[in-house]
């Protein structure tokens, strides 16, 4: 492994997960650590997520090889201008950020001298926090790198054996791309989770009482992602706003044309989506990217 | 418990587990069981979802005290047609469909003569069919019964019995009531979950294969319940029409409201909102209807 030296800038579940996930799978690596919260810093002192959790960023990457800034896709620039005049001009610099254009242009401004090569592991729970990490997080799942044409071949390659060590599979594309793909497969999902999810709380003619008794018709499943962590996801439809409104654009659309058959009794235009959608989920369980138990593996 | 024969009426998910459950919970019920697909009732019979399989559903009811019909919605009308004349006068006649005001109307009208309490067990999974029923699919789940007012009082003290003793928790409501309530927790839910998996499926500028890929991201969330019995799902939306249109228009406007958030940059309200929708989960998982570990529990 080309990095000896690995500093984590933010220390919450994808922070964690790098750290905890190097210990277990790349023991040679020594690990370095930052959260701008003081509790965050001891709790990830008491769970061993880095070697050191140092106080300040500029010590965290003094000596690093690579630093992942793992914070809200809004607060990359800052994170960044915290440690930018301690920073190795050798050191590559990645993040783990669910946006990628934005995040991209803001640590090249940041770090003019450095090698940037943005990434993307798409993995995480409902979870946040210096309690929320775990090893194995990353086995199986897909992290996508974004370099800019001008990155070094030799620092995409070592960040793509970086990324393999821990478990996940690795892609390349460029960022706008990215952010394309993730609004449909990521974004739009959780923007949709929040909203009926709002709108449930929000009814006079139904309670509250009544929508969490009667969650188990289809609701709860909507409510885990809705749990996600409000900073980090307000950052990512700020960040990523034009696919954003491209993709929920194209959802209002179909939504509108299954409204208009509902009130016109079209039975069959219901029946042609409801059978379609099925195969795309018996694709998913197939690649391995969800379990294949009834019902996510609920117990009964 | 009041009810020494029943009769199933469809043989899928729910009927099968209905059957399975008695002869777990109610070993002295006798069973018996028809369903319009040969294949089903061989499969059933395999199974030993009831203790008697018919070949006509006339036969399955001749000596019934209780006929629960778990058929699609809009087949009940005609389900209940066929065993019409066969019925003990005596018989309690029940359900499990998802919508009730218009399974209450099809079935006063096919069968005027019996007592009436239509049931709905909120409770299923994503599959279908004779093999994915099981015994404890109703353990903990809220089954709502929504009796008619001229229904007699000893009929619906032994149906809430009956789902007491298959593990349900029994609330009683009015038909209309229950529709609007159901929109909101499952028929919504649903319908957007079919949504999105058919947007994300139709795209041109992302692939298929980068959906599948990148589907942890949150989209597989969506994809269990859209991958739903499709005639099931395509009577709910026809027999719960007014109910369902209601409750999406509601769910449009507050989707607007953000789409507007995230176009004038205003973080505050998605952030306020983000922030309001962490409590329902916790409390869905305090009174017991899902899961409290991370990610519905999958493995990582």
């Amino acid at each position: 492994m080309s990095f000896g030296r690995v500093a984590i800038i933010g220390l919450g579940l994808l922070g964690g997960s790098v750290g905890l996930a190097i210990r277990e799978k790349l023991p040679d690596i020594t690990t370095t650590g930052y959260d701008s919260d003081t509790a965050t810093r001891h709790r990830a002192r008491e769970r061993g997520l880095v070697d050191t959790v140092c106080d300040t960023a500029a010590e965290a990457v003094a000596a690093c090889d690579l630093v992942i800034l793992c914070v809200p896709v809004g607060a990359m620039a800052s994170a960044a201008a915290e440690f930018a005049s301690a920073l190795p001009p050798h050191a590559v610099v990645s993040d783990v950020g669910s946006s990628k254009q934005s995040v991209q242009d803001a640590l090249a401004m940041a770090l003019p001298d450095n090698p940037i090569i943005p990434a993307h592991p798409v993995a995480g729970t409902e979870q946040s926090g210096p309690d929320a990490g775990f090893a194995t997080l990353f086995d199986g799942r897909w992290s996508i790198l974004t370099p800019p044409v001008n990155a070094p071949a030799q620092a995409v390659t070592d960040l793509t054996e970086f990324w393999e060590a821990l478990g996940a599979k690795v892609e390349i594309m460029d960022a706008q791309h990215h952010d394309l793909v993730l609004a449909v497969t990521s974004h739009i999902p959780h923007l949709i989770a929040y909203t009926i999810v709002g709108t449930a709380s929000d009814m006079e003619e139904v309670t509250r009482s009544e929508v969490i008794k009667y969650s188990a018709g289809g609701f709860r499943d909507f409510t885990r992602i809705a749990a996600s962590d409000p900073v980090m996801w307000r950052d990512v439809f700020l960040n990523n706003r034009e696919a954003v409104l491209e993709m929920l654009g194209r959802f209002t659309e179909d939504l509108t044309a299954l409204q208009r058959a509902i009130r016109s009794g079209d039975g069959d235009t219901l029946h042609d989506l409801f059978s379609r959608t099925r195969d795309i989920r018996r694709s998913i369980i197939d690649s391995g990217q969800d379990d294949a138990k009834p019902d996510f593996g609920r117990d009964h």
